[in-house]
């Protein structure tokens, strides 16, 4: 296939490339595409030095599949050029996520949604990746009533010059020099902030609401109620999330640890003895999403509450590895699950 | 008054000194007391040098209040010779916390029990204390039924072997050395991890059974319903709690702000155009616990759930301002507060 990676010199565009590398995508020829401040760049992909060029509406004649990670003005600008050139986008900006035309898939739990898209497919926000990778089984066999989130979200959502910003912030903390915050609003060394995303009226930020009415769409489960309490933590490229669950009917902690070993994406981190749990050194730079902290919530009737601690590597299954999964599915060399 | 200080050498013991001096407390004379371990070393109050004695069962002798904070064992041992001496003990362990003739004492929420003490009185968990502040005014006015916690908690409720590991260990760490965890189980620079306590059988760990339990008695009510995660995060010395909390009857945000801003021990910090709402930043070193994203739960029906974001300073409202504040109802300096 002739691949077109938009943003390719950000963070998750370098992880999307990462990806197809490593897990062999068919890519015939690739098109690393981004904005003018990048021009005269160029990347690395198999072996190769690509250059990288500025995305345009001219950028996609003879391409068949968009990988995008660029922000959502530019891609709702550039996505009818896109679907002129008939090329189908898989977008992991916010701008198509909710439009009901869109499917929003994670391929563990809805990748048969990838078969209903009309030129476009939504890569969901990473938390709401992460969480319904390790709810989607429990809502499956019992129904989910409820979900109390709260999250531990790494400075990689933020980009790389959060990244950078942790690193050298925290260098000079430790040294002694005040802490100056540039590319996030708070001292994010050695602190921990509510996310940096705008607050609405109603109290949530940007990030909480998307959590909220993504989760419902993947789940395809328009009455769920959730709330979303979303974080920011000192941590580089791993989200960990703290989740309550409010069942429809009686699951034992012990069914649900059963249901989660042999979920897709999922492995079980759970060793009580050795207190060892989900954390961002485990997660960081795998694939699965980790599972652990499986117990029964004491302030719910038997059965009817569960508690989950869960991390995900934020630019792998949280947005680049989603994507190139929903791509596999797209060529058929996935197959789709769904609800 | 004569004060002993037991475990004086302490992170908390430390901070208690410095309150004592910061908050003029009728100090008559001061016997800061360690284990052997401490022997030779002095502290520093009102600019003196006082020499450290090794705690023993001789060392309450004319001694009219023990503000201790040395392990639970230690303190259940020495207890007998406090009691017999006379002297008060005002506890930070957790050895009389749930001692039905033991009060749990939060001044701000409960400082009427002081007066029901037989000779201890306790001083409660740093995360319970925190979450007690903030959520007792709520509780007051229309009820609580059930809570969800999860929390963000520093380094400092570790000891200081754990604050000097946090610094030293992201120092490796930003240099490319590995990390080598002693004072903590788990890599605590640019990681997170489910609190380090022992999980019991129902998969909580003491730090969560503590809190659970700890809150129910500080409140008085037996019945509510609460649930806890708590995890450690790469800040030194402050905890933050999500709080989410489903009422017995309707109450808006606005009277919610309204009460919490009301409340003694309590600022609101709740600025949702610069996006500013409690962080360790603004919360450590200081007496006050910051409350804000104080907003209706969308999860549940309008009036019945709110969503907290809170932060304490570990060390002082958590630990050492908490201990000395149930000194100062005790000798009357401070009027009692109650159910």
């Amino acid at each position: 296939m002739h691949i077109a990676v938009l943003g390719a010199t950000g963070v998750v565009g370098q992880e999307i490339l990462s990806v197809l590398e490593q897990r062999d995508f068919p890519v015939t020829s690739l098109a690393p595409l981004a904005s003018a401040r990048s021009a005269g760049r160029s990347v690395t992909f198999r072996g190769k030095r690509v250059e990288v060029k500025p995305a345009g509406p001219e950028s996609f004649n003879g391409i068949d599949l968009v990988l995008a990670s660029a922000g959502a003005t530019v891609t709702r600008e550039l996505a009818p050029f896109i679907r002129k050139s008939g090329a189908i986008l898989i977008d992991n900006s916010s701008a198509f996520r909710m439009d009901p035309e869109t499917p929003l898939v994670v391929p563990e739990v809805n990748g048969d949604a990838v078969a209903r898209h009309n030129g476009i497919i939504a890569n969901p926000n990473c938390v709401a990746i992460i969480l319904t990778v390790a709810i989607a089984p429990i809502h499956r066999a019992v129904g989910i009533r409820r979900i109390v989130v709260s999250t531990y979200q790494s400075a990689s959502g933020a980009g790389l010059a959060a990244m950078q910003e942790l690193q050298s912030q925290t260098k000079d903390v430790l040294e002694g020099r005040a802490a100056t915050p540039k590319a996030l609003p708070h001292q994010i060394a050695f602190n921990v902030f509510s996310h940096n995303a705008v607050v609405g009226p109603d109290g949530y930020n940007g990030e909480e609401a998307k959590v909220m009415a993504e989760t419902r769409k993947i789940l395809a489960d328009p009455d769920l109620a959730i709330t979303a309490t979303c974080v920011r933590v000192p941590v580089l490229r791993a989200h960990t999330e703290s989740i309550n669950l409010s069942l429809k009917q009686p699951l034992s902690p012990e069914r649900a640890r059963t249901l989660l070993a042999e979920a897709a994406g999922v492995e079980i981190v759970d060793e009580r003895e050795q207190n060892r749990f989900p954390m961002p050194t485990i997660a960081s730079g795998r694939d699965v999403v980790s599972v652990g902290r499986i117990r029964r919530d004491l302030s719910q009737p038997e059965g009817l509450g569960l508690e989950l601690f869960v991390c995900g590597d934020q630019l792998r299954k949280g947005a680049a590895l989603n994507a190139v999964q929903i791509a596999e599915v797209l060529v058929g060399v996935r197959q789709p699950t769904g609800h």
